[in-house]
């Protein structure tokens, strides 16, 4: 690698045993192996172990892969809605997954509030049958509390939750028993290359997908029901991405080792001196105002001159993120992810007072 | 690596170059750079002018990214197909596309014939909009040769031409022109570990993409005019699968400095003393029997004890495939690809006559 340090909101900087784990799967064969051997089916189940334990998925929950957190938005509205979904935006990923729905063809609905705003109204129309939220509006630096979600569970007892874990998950408690599906990619806060999204579905999915099934295609190799046939032997429908697999497994069970608590913790910590720093900055603030909302993992900042705080910290070798879309102008997105270590960002925040 | 050669019909053994491009896509960062960089939009299109310069793409044709072989007939199916195909199968790969397109509510028909069995009728029903047929059938070993198809696409001139190219690229000479889509995913003949798949339109495919629209929906964000929008930009809906991408693009490189008619010829020629070696052996016999149809790059082979065979050469540190499915019991399977030397195939060779 580089001596660079990506502070990029993801992709980001690798996992920091990355590289060690990659020279052990090419050692083990990983990438010539039969997804169908024994050999592979072990190193699947292990991966869907860890990521249960490490994430808090309840027991009877299932994990499966895909190749990223827009499939998961594609086979979500494909095996889970029949006609409407309702939506909860307020950047550009939350937006995104209610226009994959349109592009389906459903009618859903969205609540749409100004960027990184705060929601205040949470009716959701009586016809939608999932409700679409996201932990972490990775573009805006907008999160969403735990209590919120709870609250709109027990509002919509009946509606399936799907909660987008992009950038959030490992580094935040989040209780999945209030949420039915959940998806991520792997770029972000697990610090792998871009190519793999894990979808997380409950019992409540598999019922409604077979009730899609009576008056519509759930598509063909990753419907849900040929996921969970597959899945319930350590299987994928097709030939999937092995290697990541098996690293996404090794990186899960080294967060598990350094301890969920102390990445939870190590987080808070972080994001704690970075928006005190950004606070204290003349020419930073940050831009969710309300501390509730502000995210922990992707810090979102005003600017005045983005491009100079950039181009000051990649010269000290610390990359990070411009604003996002319109953004660009007047952001910048500083990443808080597992990898990203107290002393990378203690030296970040030491460097912040030197740029004027 | 371990000592192990894999002359599995995929995943198989790595191409020869693949661990000094991994080493390299770490010193340059690849795993952490924006997909929406200037970086990554130069190696997104490196990739793809490799592939097309290797592989003879004609020069209109566009070339996307996908996850694997089976969602490029996911996408095909979705994409370029209002009411039904027409697929000759002779093997699992070629009926699996059929029943992708069954499963997504298409009145599609099918041609039967038995396992490695030659199509003889090659009618195809008026309302198909679309054939599917199947370069190399890696479960049974047979070859389409190229007068068939090309005869094919002169009987049929209005409907969609789709070529399975899975473990045939870049091995064979295909003939694209006759071809309207293409497909293939990159750990068989191309040595690398799965994941990826690369998905080959013309422009009769954007204007059947755009017909189809006016009547249904294409998908979300791989739809074709999607793929076709940011393509044209060098760039992918979602975060894609950058160090693939980038490590196809090398190794294509790589492939092209080899030559293309040598990998070709080397493809014959290791072809050719295999048959060879398999005729002479008293319990082997090849399971296509008309040369014209047997495939020359997964050696489908009738062998009277399979595991004696398999066993035997994983002693000397060559691991061969197993039969597909039912033939388990009756059949192995030995991948040539570029990266297996003529000198891995004559040891081979010459340890055969040492099983009894």
């Amino acid at each position: 690698m580089s001596n660079k340090i990506y502070l990029t909101p993801g992709p980001s900087q690798l996992f920091y045993t990355f590289e060690e784990h990659f020279k052990n799967a090419l050692f083990l064969d990983v990438p010539s192996m039969s997804h169908r051997s024994k050999d592979f089916v072990s190193i699947l189940q292990h991966t869907v172990e860890c990521l249960k334990e490490l994430l808090e998925v309840p027991a009877e929950y299932d994990v499966f892969f895909l190749s990223s957190a827009n499939e998961a938005w594609d086979r979500i509205i494909q095996n889970l809605v029949i006609n409407s979904s309702h939506h909860f935006a307020n950047g550009a990923f939350s937006k995104k997954f209610y226009d994959f729905a349109l592009q389906h063809g459903m009618e859903s609905t969205l609540t749409q509030v100004g960027d990184g705003a705060v929601f205040s109204d949470f009716t959701v129309p009586e016809k939608a049958e999932l409700i679409g939220l996201t932990k972490n509006e990775t573009s805006m630096g907008f999160t969403i509390p735990e209590a919120e979600i709870e609250s709109l569970r027990k509002a919509n007892p009946d509606k399936l939750m799907a909660l987008d874990m992009v950038s959030a998950t490992p580094s935040l408690t989040i209780d999945l028993n209030n949420i039915d599906t959940a998806y991520f990619s792997v770029q972000k806060a697990f610090g792998m290359p871009p190519g793999l999204g894990v979808w997380i579905c409950n019992e409540k999915c598999h019922e409604k997908a077979a009730k899609k099934s009576e008056v519509s295609s759930l598509g063909s190799y990753r419907s849900l029901p040929n996921l969970k046939k597959l899945g319930d032997k350590n299987q994928t429908p097709e030939t999937p991405n092995t290697m990541f697999i098996y690293l996404l497994g090794k990186i899960a069970e080294d967060m598990i080792k350094v301890g969920k608590q102390k990445i939870v913790n190590d987080t808070v910590y972080k994001s704690t001196i970075l928006y005190q720093a950004i606070e204290s900055h003349p020419k930073l603030s940050p831009f969710v105002t309300d501390s509730s909302y502000q995210s922990k993992t992707t810090i979102v900042v005003n600017a005045d001159g983005p491009e100079k705080f950039i181009s000051y910290l990649k010269e000290k070798g610390l990359v990070i993120g411009s604003g996002y879309g319109a953004h660009k102008e007047n952001h910048i997105r500083i990443a808080n992810f597992p990898t990203h270590s107290k002393e990378v960002i203690e030296m970040l925040v030491d460097f912040l007072p030197e740029i004027e």
